[in-house]
């Protein structure tokens, strides 16, 4: 069984990440979600075990403190984590996982997994990503403020990224992300015994 | 100006690589096809220009001697090379190009221009490669064993590229093959100056 590709996708807040994946994911095959572990609480709509794990902080404290999380990072006064088991399980049995995760969790999988593909997405501008960020409504002007900052810092990150996709629109964003998948299939790489069924069977 | 990409598109004869060619041609933008010179006289249809250039004994010689053939092979008894001034102005305008072009010329062109992203068209099986080898019908059948014969070694060179896709059907291996295109356009090493340009602009 070869084993799955971990896809690392990340960028700075306001870039529409979580769009532009609801999209690949109308697409794609074969490809599995890891669901994140938070603290923060939720968002209309959000579910449990599809969003997010919602959990509280002695769970989270728990989990590092056995070894469960891949990464985690704390964004304002919340905490994001990666379980890790779920993510291994999925890809010793070859299938290919996607996290969805912030620029700092990113460069700690990068550490601990170098041979996982990461995307990251970038807005078309600095003045772009500033109108989405306050666009959103759902914070007070001083943590927008403080979110934008994060955002350019973050955007220094990318340069540590495998691919880079500007999400000027959430379609041609997706449509790339779709072939960045499809192409990393395609690495000779991960096909020898593909190469070997065709010469020999 | 950042050096366009240059693509390397090839495979064993009778894996339909042309056909996908086309198709990828109507999908995908800012993509030149680099037109091959041969020996060879044109089949029908066949258009000089455009298809090939067909050019004969004597002035193949002279290219190769002058040093204007980028790569060049003998197949059977005739021959097929890279017109070198064209391609080299193409990429280094900024400019994507594809070479269609066999295994052997596929490696010259890799070991002069390591850079390069080799993609290489497999059959779906070699029962399969049979079939399409001898349905073409425009060989005589000692031409078409041979045809064969050499196919199943070229499949052999599958494992020195960057990327196999296999030919199941048309459509499904263009889609391929265009998300490679796509996906490297989208390496981070071919964009620092779009993160310069949104970070700084």
């Amino acid at each position: 069984m070869e084993r799955g590709i971990l896809f690392v996708f990340s960028g700075p807040s306001g870039t529409g990440k979580g769009t532009v994946l609801e999209e690949v994911f109308k697409t794609v095959k074969n490809l599995h979600y890891s669901v994140s572990a938070t603290t923060r609480a939720p968002r209309n709509g959000e579910v449990h075990g599809v969003n997010y794990y919602f959990i509280d902080d002695a769970e989270f404290d728990r989990m590092i403190a056995s070894g469960e999380m891949l990464e985690y990072v704390e964004k304002f006064t919340n905490r994001y984590g990666t379980p890790k088991k779920a993510v291994e399980k999925l890809l010793s049995e070859g299938n290919d996982v996607i996290l969805e995760i912030e620029t700092i969790g990113a460069e700690n999988v990068r550490r601990q997994m170098p041979e996982c593909v990461s995307i990251f997405i970038a807005p078309p501008s600095l003045k772009e990503l500033w109108h989405r960020l306050t666009g959103r409504n759902t914070d007070d002007e001083n943590i927008e403020k403080l979110r934008f900052e994060t955002s350019k810092v973050e955007l220094m990150c990318a340069y540590n990224y495998d691919y880079i996709v500007i999400n000027d629109t959430v379609a041609h964003c997706a449509e790339q992300v779709l072939g960045i998948i499809e192409a990393e299939r395609c690495k000779v790489s991960r096909n020898r015994k593909v190469i070997e069924n065709i010469l020999y069977n």
